[in-house]
C-alpha cells in the first residue's frame, strides 16, 4: 500500500502571507531541491543547514524567487523520510509556481495529511497521535489544545498500552497452556489472569467514560439561548462574548435572525446561539424566527433560558419550557438588579443561576455552571489531563471491553481452554484498531483525508 | 524614528495549515527564543541550523507545541538583525500562543511590513526592491511576479542608478566650477555636463514610458465585454477563462448579473466582465443589468464589443457603439463559422477579431489584440524586462525630469553658475523620493502599512 515515492505540498495556509513554504518528502527530495535551489553559499544543502538561495527553472534558469531551503535527512524529519522545505515569498502564485517546478522535477502531489501518515506507517508516530495533529491545528481553546497535544504526545496511547499489555499477557498465559496442558484451569491460574485483565478493564472503563468530557472538548458544545423577548438573551449573549456583536435594544424581538458565535467558556469551546424570542406572534419574519428557535433547541446540547426575574413567570415562560423538555438546561435568571418576583414552577427541577447582565453579577456563576453540566467539575487544563475524545476511538475500546467482558465470564464459567483465545485476540485487535495495528486501510484512508493539505 | 527594538509577528497566512511560522526580530530574538523554546538536542540554538525541539511557558514549563527553530545571527538575515523563526503546526490558536509567549517575553507586536521596512533601514534593499517584495506576494500572472521579482533583486534600481549617477555628476562638476571660479560656463563644459545629463534624461523619459505598461502588468487591467443579448458575451468569457463559469444559453439576457472574473491573458492580469445584454428592455431586472452594464463602460480599461457577425449590424448594435464612445475598444466578430453578414459603420475605426465561440477561430488572435492594446507588442516575459510600476515612483521621476529640463535650459540659456544646482538637487531629491534615500517618514510609513502582517 505505502508506495515510497516523493510527495509535495503546499504546508502554509492558503492565502497571502509573508513566508510560504513547500514540502518534499520521499527518496527524491534532494535531487529535486537541488535542481530548482541554486544556494548562495558554497557546499550545497546540508542536512538541517539553512540556506539562502534562490529557486529557478531548471532549463531557462529564470529565477522563481529568493528563498531559504532545509533539508532534513532520514530518518530525522516529520515523516522519516528525506525531507526539503522551501520557504519562499508567501504569495499564491508564486508558492504554486514552486510547486509546480517540485512537481515537474518528478514529485507527486501529496494528498491531505500524508506526510502524517507516511509519519504513521514509519513508526514515528501511532494512530492516535497522528489523528490528535489535526486537532492541534483545528483547536479553538487552551484547553481543547492541551488535550490534542497531550494526546499527540502519546499519553493517550501509554493508557492504551496498559489495557494492551494486559490483553497480551492474558493471551500468553492461555495459549501457553493449551501448548502445556498440564493442568486444568484451577483457582491460582485464574486468579493471576485475571490480575491481569481487570486492570486492563478497568482502564478501559475509564476510556469510555472520559469520552464525554473528551469529546466536548475537542468538539466543542451548541448551547442555545432560549427566553421570550425582553428578558436579556442579546445582553447575555454579548456579556458571554464580552464584546458587542449582537444587536442589543430593549425593542421586543429585535434579535430576529439566528446569531452563532464560538466563545471560550473556561476552556470549553462554545457554540452559542442567541435565538428570537419564543412567542407566537402574528408577524410572518418573527415566526420565522420563532420557528428556527424552536428548531434548534432539540439540537442544542444545552439550553440556556433565560426568564426575567423582575417580573412574574407567566405564559409565555411556560410555552418555552414545554420546548426545552427533558432537553439539559440551566434556567438563567436575568435582572437581578431589580426586586425578585419570578417563581418558577415547582416541578421543574434544572439548576437556576441568579445574574444581572446589567451589572453582571452572577455570569462567573452562570459560566462555571456551563462547564460543569459537560465536564463534572473536572479540572479541564491539568497537565496530566488525557481523554478519548473520537467516536472512532470510543466504539473500537467498547468493542475491546465486550470481548474482554466475554473472556472473563468465560473464563470464570471454567469455559474450554481452546475457546477462551478468541474473545482476547477480538479485544486485542479492537485496541489496534485504535493505535493503528490493525486499522483498515480504508479507514485509515478516511482518516486522513480529512487533514488538511501538507500536513 | 527607528527603535531597535524586538519584534514579532506570524508570517505564515491566516487560516489553518500545515506549518505556521512566528518571526522574530532584533536584539532580543534569541533570549527571547531560549527562554521558550527547550532544544531536543544540546548545545542550543545555533546560526542557520534547524533544531527540533518543544515550545513552552517558562513559567510552568507546560507544552505549547513541538517546533522547529531556526536562528539567523546578524546580518545574515532577512531584517540583517538577529531573526529567529518558530515553525511549529498551523492552527490559527497555537500559532497565536506563541506569539503571544514571544511578545509576553518583551517582543513587540510588528507593524505591517515592519520586517522588510527593517531589511531597507538596514541597507539590505532599498525602497524600490522593499515595495516589490509586497507585489511578488500579489502577483497573479507569472509576467507580474518576473517584473515584479526583477524589481526585487534590483534591475529598476540600477536603471535608476543611472539617472542618480548623471545628476551627481553634473551636480558635483557645476559645483566645482562655483568653489573655484576660474572661468564662465564655456561651451567644453556645457557640452561635457550636457553628455552626462542626456543619458539621465534619456532613461528617466523610458521609464517614465514604460509606466503605463509596468502598471497594467502589476494592476491589471478592467476589460469589459459588451453587445446585445445573444451574440455569444458569456461563450466568450468561458473561452477566456477557458472554463464554464458564467451561465450559457441562448436565452436573451440571461447573463443578468454582472460576472467577474480575473484571467492570465499573455501574462497580463485581466479583469473580464461580463455585462447583461445592453438594450432596453421592460423587465425591471434586466434593466437594473443594463443599467449596470452602461456603468461599467466608462470604468473599464478597454471593451470588447462584441457582434453577431451572421446577422446585420442592427439599432441595438448601434446604441451599444454610442455608449461605448471614444472609449478604447476591439469589435470581436462572433460566429465565423456563419455565412458573414454584419457591416460596421463606416465611420468606427476600431481594431475587428473574427472569432466564432463556437469553434474557438480568431481566440488567439483576439488574446494577442487585447495585450496589445496595452504592451504594444512588447515581450512581458523577457529575462530583462522591468518597469515603472507604481504611480509614486512615476510621479517622482515626473518631477525629477522636469528639475533636470529645467536645468539644461538654463544651463543652455547661460543663467548664473549658483542658479543651476538648485533644480539638480530638486532632481536629485525626486530621485531619491523613489529608491527611499530622501523619501519621508510618513511616505514611508503608508508604503509598509499596505504590506502584509508578518513580511
Amino acid at each position: 500500500m505505502y508506495v515510497r515515492d516523493t510527495i509535495a505540498a503546499i504546508s502554509t495556509a492558503v492565502g497571502e502571507g509573508g513566508i510560504g513554504i513547500v514540502r518534499i518528502s520521499g527518496p527524491a527530495s534532494l535531487p529535486i531541491a537541488e535542481s530548482i535551489f541554486k544556494a548562495k553559499s558554497n557546499g550545497g544543502l546540508k542536512s538541517h543547514r539553512f540556506s539562502y538561495g534562490a529557486v529557478v527553472t531548471p532549463e531557462s534558469g529564470d529565477l522563481v524567487d529568493e528563498a531559504m531551503v532545509v533539508y532534513m535527512k532520514a530518518p530525522n524529519s516529520y515523516t522519516r523520510e528525506d525531507v526539503v522545505e522551501i520557504q519562499c515569498h508567501g504569495g499564491t502564485l508564486v508558492v504554486s509556481r514552486i510547486l509546480n517546478l517540485v512537481i515537474s522535477e518528478g514529485a507527486r502531489l501529496a494528498e491531505p495529511g500524508e506526510f502524517t501518515k507516511r509519519a504513521f506507517l514509519n513508526g514515528r508516530i501511532d494512530l492516535v497521535q497522528a489523528e490528535a495533529v489535526m486537532d492541534v491545528i483545528s483547536s479553538r481553546t487552551d484547553a481543547s489544545l492541551a488535550l490534542a497535544q497531550h494526546q499527540r504526545e502519546g499519553l493517550l496511547s501509554k493508557r492504551i498500552a496498559t489495557v494492551k499489555d494486559g490483553i497480551v499477557y492474558a493471551l500468553a498465559y492461555v495459549e501457553a497452556l493449551i501448548d502445556f496442558p498440564e493442568d486444568d484451569v484451577d483457582i491460582a491460574v485464574e486468579t493471576d489472569v485475571l490480575g491481569k485483565v481487570s486492570p486492563a478493564l478497568a482502564e478501559l472503563d475509564s476510556l469510555i467514560e472520559g469520552f464525554d468530557e473528551g469529546r466536548v472538548l475537542r468538539d466543542g458544545v451548541s448551547v442555545v439561548i432560549a427566553g421570550k423577548p425582553n428578558v436579556g438573551k442579546s445582553s447575555l449573549l454579548n456579556t458571554l462574548l464580552k464584546e458587542k456583536r449582537a444587536i442589543v435594544t430593549s425593542v421586543p424581538g429585535t434579535t430576529r435572525d439566528l446569531i452563532e458565535e464560538v466563545v471560550n467558556i473556561n476552556g470549553l469551546p462554545v457554540k452559542l446561539l442567541d435565538t428570537a424570542g419564543i412567542r407566537e406572534s402574528d408577524d410572518q419574519v418573527e415566526q420565522e424566527g420563532v420557528r428556527l428557535s424552536l428548531d434548534r433547541i432539540p439540537r442544542a446540547d444545552l439550553v440556556l433560558f433565560v426568564i426575567d426575574g423582575s417580573a412574574p413567570f407567566d405564559e409565555d415562560d411556560a410555552t418555552i419550557l414545554r420546548a426545552i423538555g427533558a432537553k439539559s438546561c440551566i434556567v438563567v435568571e436575568n435582572k437581578s438588579d431589580l426586586p425578585s418576583v419570578a417563581v418558577l414552577p415547582s416541578d421543574f427541577s434544572a439548576p437556576v443561576v441568579t445574574i444581572s447582565t446589567h451589572t453582571g453579577s452572577g455570569v462567573p456563576s452562570l459560566r462555571d455552571a456551563i462547564t460543569n453540566a459537560f465536564m463534572h467539575g473536572h479540572a479541564i487544563d491539568s497537565r496530566e489531563y488525557v481523554a478519548v475524545s473520537k467516536a472512532r476511538h470510543r466504539d473500537s475500546l467498547l468493542k475491546a471491553r465486550t470481548s474482554l467482558r466475554s473472556f472473563v465470564s468465560n473464563l470464570e464459567a471454567g469455559m474450554n481452554l481452546e475457546v477462551l483465545p478468541v474473545d482476547l485476540r477480538d479485544a486485542l485487535d479492537a485496541v489496534g484498531e485504535v493505535t493503528g495495528e490493525t486499522t483498515a486501510d480504508d479507514i485509515l484512508d478516511r482518516i486522513f483525508s480529512s487533514f488538511c493539505i501538507g500536513k
